[in-house]
């Protein structure tokens, strides 16, 4: 159904068409249309959704249209979707809505809803503990094919968690088993014989970024979370550490322009939210670039003398600025998806100086010849030629080492990106010029 | 085990002991395992891994590992592997070897094998078609679970490629059964009272990219592909489809450093090839960035009165390109997970203006109080503070247009970063800027 199809159903206030139209939909385009809807009319084509469809198409909404849907709920229409939700889902929501409106929520929940969302609403921002559920299905080691089933029927919520079912004893995990093992062996066959004894896990509070790039690696459907005394306390499934990977790379890109990261849509953040994650970074590169500037009013006798000299600042400024980004960024992405390491420091010089003498010598070439043509002058085509060079080969040096020297100060690699660079390049690409200039010129 | 353990054992040649430890691996770090050892030591290693693991550690191994190792083979080795691979990794390893070797390595595999490969193998390199693998389950509405669960035993590979079974009727798809249905009915029930008739799907011209969003959108395990004719002809699964989102991340953020995209690791690319994807966004960036350089020539007169106008220079320049790619960066990113789109062209621009005066007048007052108690000339504070504030706003604007209309002009978006947008914002603030300053000082 289209978004008009339904505007146009709902102006004829045909509900029981809306109503069987939307059992076709995916729970996914069901968020999506009810997040183009207008707020008054969100509740009314909210409780349209088949019961069986609605928690999950809660969970796929924004924030505001949660918190905005929420409001005019009856509390057993809260407690049924709060009942409904998978745990790491409901604690999505829960987290963003103010203190005293969350104990009133629960309020409504039962007992061992409760207990598992305080128990997620606890653990850090950014640990595996914060983007597991508390869903999964254990197995005993004595258990047969047949037994498991029956259990994965009895428990199993949603597809994901109940494709690897996880072996316990006394709450250790001793052993995996997946769906496809229960689905192709007989119902007689013990679990114990059947279960894998090696299996990839993290921690709760390891770094949900390093949970994400475990699944990158393992391209595994969902991994077991281990609490400190190695006791299994939920699972992490593929889809959850497919949007922190995408989350992460947009923090990235982000900090890479030199921004605060903001994990907020665009259009959803505030101007003033936008301009206060801009501003700091802007401000410290601004004034930094005030130094470049100074180091100029050194040389205003070279450019008194000859003031052809101060038109190539640009061009030497930008040209040293892109060589740094480029090396910057090839580095930057190679240490995010673990393709560079520390340990590659040299391999990673050794590279940037040779590609730095080629593309050094392309550019100083071509731009030499295009100066001597354009102003029939061999000494300045010369000055800028060699300052070219040697500021080609500072700034990729430059940007390649500083992603790797934050990475061994524990800071992310990511802030060493093109405007940093640009700015610590720009100064050397300056002093570089000037002192060749005055050098040859003799001025 | 680790790198150490195992070099030592090869030193002692203690086989049996290897064999034993390798059995315990997780086939990824087998792969890396291998890939850790001299080139003379990988057959050898790779002999004494388990039968049933051997093709699946090949298929994580990279490019050049893999066309070594396939040159130390028996054809018998050769063809076993080649059977054991899924059809999309076996033509992943395909498509990297010359085509009379193609040819010879495929004169040892089955017809059913080989017509596999070969139909794989034509399509596009970036098309929908060409990450699909043919391993999937078929099922007909009239079958019963248990004949399903039968026909998985007989027939189905790898995990992921079970968790979703298709129904067709002649080909055409007709209704999807999740692995879930499956494990948690009765044996008796008929596949056409469980199946699902809305489900997702994509075609194999589809682009890679389009089709890993989807993936995304939805947190699907596995998307069934089909032809021109509707016909069912592959599946693509979750993991590969996360391949494809990290790779096409990585491209775009090379062409936003003013990079061709290269897929080939950042260590593995030669430092020629490193030098040519580089050179031809610096050389035509150096090109235009010249313009500005040619444009301040027009204002020697100026700055041979006031040579101090100079140094502010590099500020302008690098705070206007650093504003421009901060919100170029927020629309690419944006548009590249589509949070935007070419509808909210309007909403962007209102927006990017209202921070872009946030800023400026942040910026311009700092910066103007700055000058003036360094330099006690409240002429020069002005000028520059109306300057920089009128560049802000230029920036800020350009930097977030350049890409959507790039994306209207059907280009990727990627290209209009921090490089281009720097350039083109440094020859309008150099402009206004001293249009500003003659006009103001009267030079």
């Amino acid at each position: 159904m289209t978004m008009m199809n339904l505007m146009n159903l709902l102006g004829e206030k045909k509900y029981r068409e809306i109503a069987v139209k939307l059992k076709e939909q995916n729970v996914v385009d069901l968020a999506d249309l009810l997040m183009g809807l207008d707020a008054e009319l969100q509740p009314l084509v909210f409780r349209m959704i088949d019961k069986s469809k609605a928690a999950e198409v809660f969970s796929y909404l924004d924030d505001e249209e949660q918190q905005a849907l929420v409001q005019k709920f009856t509390p057993g229409e809260i407690s049924s979707i709060l009942e409904a939700l998978s745990a790491d889902d409901a604690v999505d929501f829960l987290e963003d809505m103010p203190a005293n409106v969350v104990t009133r929520l629960l309020e409504n929940v039962g007992a061992d809803t409760r207990n598992n969302i305080n128990r997620l609403l606890k653990y850090e921002e950014d640990s595996a503990g914060s983007i597991m559920t508390t869903e999964y299905v254990t197995l005993h080691q004595e258990m047969t094919v047949g037994q498991a089933l029956d259990k994965i029927l009895r428990v199993g919520i949603n597809s994901e968690t109940v494709y690897t079912c996880y072996v316990v004893e006394r709450r250790r995990l001793i052993g995996i088993v997946t769906g496809k093992d229960l689905m192709t062996n007989h119902r007689d066959t013990r679990i114990a014989d059947l279960m894998l004894k090696e299996f990839i896990c993290v921690h709760t509070t390891d770094d949900k970024e390093d949970v994400a790039k475990r699944f990158s690696k393992y391209g595994l459907i969902a991994m077991p979370v281990l609490d400190k005394d190695e006791l299994l306390v939920g699972i992490v499934t593929f889809d959850d550490a497919w949007d922190v990977m995408t989350e992460e790379t947009t923090e990235d890109i982000q900090k890479m322009a030199a921004m605060e990261s903001n994990d907020e849509s665009y259009l959803r953040t505030s101007v003033f939210s936008h301009a206060r994650h801009r501003i700091i970074w802007l401000m410290v590169l601004m004034f930094s670039a005030s130094i470049t500037g100074a180091i100029i009013t050194r040389y205003e006798d070279a450019f008194a003398v000859i003031p052809l000299l101060v038109s190539f600042i640009p061009m030497l400024m930008d040209t040293g600025g892109n060589c740094g980004s480029q090396s910057s960024t090839l580095v930057i992405r190679g240490l995010a998806i673990d393709e560079l390491h520390f340990s590659d420091t040299l391999a990673i010089l050794w590279k940037e100086f040779r590609v730095a003498i080629l593309v050094g010598v392309a550019l100083s070439v071509m731009n030499g010849i295009r100066i001597f043509i354009m102003y029939r002058d061999l000494g300045i085509a010369i000055v800028v030629s060699i300052s070219l060079m040697a500021t080609i080969m500072v700034a990729k040096l430059v940007g390649c080492m500083l992603p790797i020297a934050a990475k061994r100060c524990k800071l992310d690699p990511a802030i060493m990106a093109s405007p940093v660079i640009t700015t610590v390049v720009d100064t050397c690409s300056i002093i570089i010029y000037f002192k060749i200039a005055t050098m040859i010129f003799k001025i």
